[in-house]
């Protein structure tokens, strides 16, 4: 819909169709876990823009309408409708593909039981959401301690359930450092959730009546009321590789960076496309709400006939669970060793207000730097909730090639109400300097 | 004190003297305010360090002791111990000039009466606290209304007084733009702070036994039992053109980028020092505490024979009022204008998190860009007190000549709870690029 509403205003005359498989377009899916905690009210407040406003703009969109087959030499797509049945053709000049990302379902026995959900999309929120109120379900088993896994834990948590978290990794956030994912492990300990790292699931027990009971794990077995799994996400791209359109990174439908895929008058946008990730100089797979709608904006220009550019992403990205906020930007320590890069890595505690002045306390920052050349290759941040938005200067220092000389002279502002005279970045930056 | 701990961990061996006119060394003179307001509970909590803890890392300090002359051919400065009344000469191999500033006190009639005060060390700020609680003072007036002069409003207000504020611009704080300003001197009036712009002081009025009564302005008169002059903050640097030290940008010391005086083996830091500004490209005298310990670092480091560079500022300025934060980075919109370059400039309200997700509220996003070539030259944020500073953000992207297309590609972190899928500086810069 990004693409749809910039292509509008590129070009007021443009006939826009939009199909969705869904019975809603436009709406806060990251917002899913806070409609389920109730710090979102209800599924209506998720939602952007309306398809009748859509309509006002003259958008014509159409939920519940899922796109079969695109036919690339006649310029067609096949539509079925699904609440008629009835399935149509429709011509287009240019076809932005929007199919977005699909949480993986692993194969595990029992995934079909009552009781056991993914979070997705607003339908699977709203179904949660309802399976507690109806059910009043005592105990959550999350299967999967990632972004979803971790939100949904504090949801859980707020809602009165008991909670356990399963993580085959050795820790919880595999795309943070351990030092990092440790201090998110600890505060979910902390509120109460049973985490279990280096444990995986092996299958979903049912009570004989359909409904879920219990997850047995590698190393227990867990009773259960409701299961969530959080194992991620991959692109929904099999429209577009039966479509012949080419498939990169992890199955994401490649892209260039105006957002074309390899057939003509066909664009990707969102987490059904891959991205690309400057520290990786390459193609990757980040799906991510922030830079789906910069890709949707890029290929709705050029769908309609404009000029734009993506650049691509250097990898940031942030969560919180009750009063732990972490953030990361770029490569973690681990990931660039596996990468083969030679990189060394710092860690501070630092205070995010003048040591007299009353705040929400310190911030773990870490940095990651090339020993080449002393290049930041990537930073993590954990802390008080919203200090964890810092991480903000080290993905812009990481657009741009910032050396960790670089960082230390950084103009960061001062006063006591907002910041140490030394921030604690640059207290991270100088602590590398001497390393 | 810093360029002293640093120099200290460079050579253990340096013997490191330094003498100290007032009574203390090293503590948070931004936190004054915060000290008379009350959150800061009492004067010896903004000691960062104490004589005697610098003596056991083998600095000596000497309180009360004024530095009177320096010899630099002989190398040598003239001391005179306050206290004692005595003077003596002290070899040096390497001065570090760190007078600091001292407050502007204008050329008003009536500025000695009792209850009238300058507010710049530690003993200014002792005196005014101890001024409200024994003479319960209850009007305040203050002439100006830059960083001091907002940050006392608050004060005054916090501690029952009835407050009132002069300044002779047009606006308050004087180095951001008009519409920035209008919304701190909103904040002010809101809070029941009585603000006249554009009304210079013209004396200050004495109740015949020699304590204060009244500021008589252009456009008035206004009781007063206690007032404040925020006039700004000059260089302490005539002890250093005594010695024959070069000056240079508005009578401050002219530095290097190493911190190197005109003089060999003297270096100056803090706020007697001028400083690079990376956007004017040239010296500055921009006096804050963030810049003064940046300078520290480097002079220490190369006193004790080491190498250190301080490339210069951007300009980044951060203050608050209440709810209010405010921050600057670069140039404002007139700054630029007056210096003739061609500039264009918009402003965006937009919130700080998801639309759904509770959160402190909007803020004003301002960016002036370069009509030539679309580069960054200053930006300005507004809002609820710890969202001015993300202006981090756009100070590191000055730093680095960022154009306003770099910018709206920027990978900054999205989450609800953290800012919206657009991220209020994106917005600003997707407007910039639209303008």
């Amino acid at each position: 819909m990004s693409a749809a509403a910039r292509a509008r205003r590129l070009d007021p005359e443009l006939e826009i169709v939009a199909y969705e498989r869904t019975g809603y377009v436009s709406y806060g899916s990251c917002g899913l876990p806070y409609l389920i905690s109730g710090v979102v009210p209800e599924a209506s407040t998720l939602i952007a823009r309306t398809p009748a406003q859509f309509a006002r703009q003259g958008i014509e969109t159409h939920t519940h309408h899922e796109v079969l087959a695109i036919d690339t030499d006649q310029q067609t797509v096949k539509v079925r409708d699904l609440d008629e049945g009835r399935e149509s053709s429709v011509a287009y000049d240019r076809l932005v593909i929007a199919t977005g990302g699909s949480a993986i379902r692993p194969p595990l026995p029992g995934l079909d039981l009552e009781g056991v959900f993914v979070l997705r999309n607003l339908e699977d929120g709203i179904a949660i959401k309802r399976f507690i109120a109806e059910e009043q379900p005592s105990r959550a088993v999350i299967i999967g301690g990632g972004y979803v896994g971790v939100e949904m834990a504090e949801a859980f948590v707020e809602r009165g359930l008991q909670t356990t978290m399963l993580d085959m990794q050795p820790q919880v956030l595999d795309n943070f450092d351990p030092d990092v994912a440790q201090k998110m492990q600890d505060e979910l300990e902390r509120n109460g959730v049973t985490v279990f790292v280096d444990d995986a699931a092996q299958g979903i027990e049912g009570d004989g009546q359909g409904r879920v009971r219990a997850v047995v794990s590698q190393r227990g077995r867990h009773e259960a009321d409701l299961v969530l799994i959080g194992a991620g996400v991959r692109a929904e791209s099999l429209l577009a590789k039966e479509a012949g359109v080419e498939l990169g990174a992890q199955g994401a439908i490649a892209v260039d960076d105006g957002m074309r895929t390899s057939v003509p008058d066909v664009y990707a946008a969102g987490d059904c496309a891959e991205t690309f990730h400057l520290l990786l100089d390459g193609p990757s797979y980040v799906p991510l709400g922030s830079t789906a709608n910069k890709q949707g904006r890029v290929a709705g220009t050029n769908a309609a006939g404009g000029e734009a550019v993506f650049k691509g992403v250097v990898g940031t990205a942030i969560t919180k669970a009750f009063d732990l906020g972490v953030a990361v930007t770029g490569l973690t320590e681990k990931a660039a060793k596996q990468l083969g890069r030679p990189a060394r890595a710092v860690s501070v505690e630092h205070g995010t207000r003048a040591h007299y002045y009353p705040g929400p306390g310190s911030i773990h920052v870490k940095l990651v730097w090339s020993d080449l050349d002393g290049r930041l290759l990537g930073a993590q941040i954990a802390g008080p909730v919203a200090e964890a938005k810092r991480i903000d200067v080290l993905a812009t220092a990481l657009h741009h090639g910032l050396t960790i000389e670089d960082l230390k002279g950084l103009d960061l502002s001062y006063a006591p109400p907002f910041a140490p005279v030394w921030d604690p970045i640059l207290v991270a930056a100088n602590v590398a300097a001497k390393s």
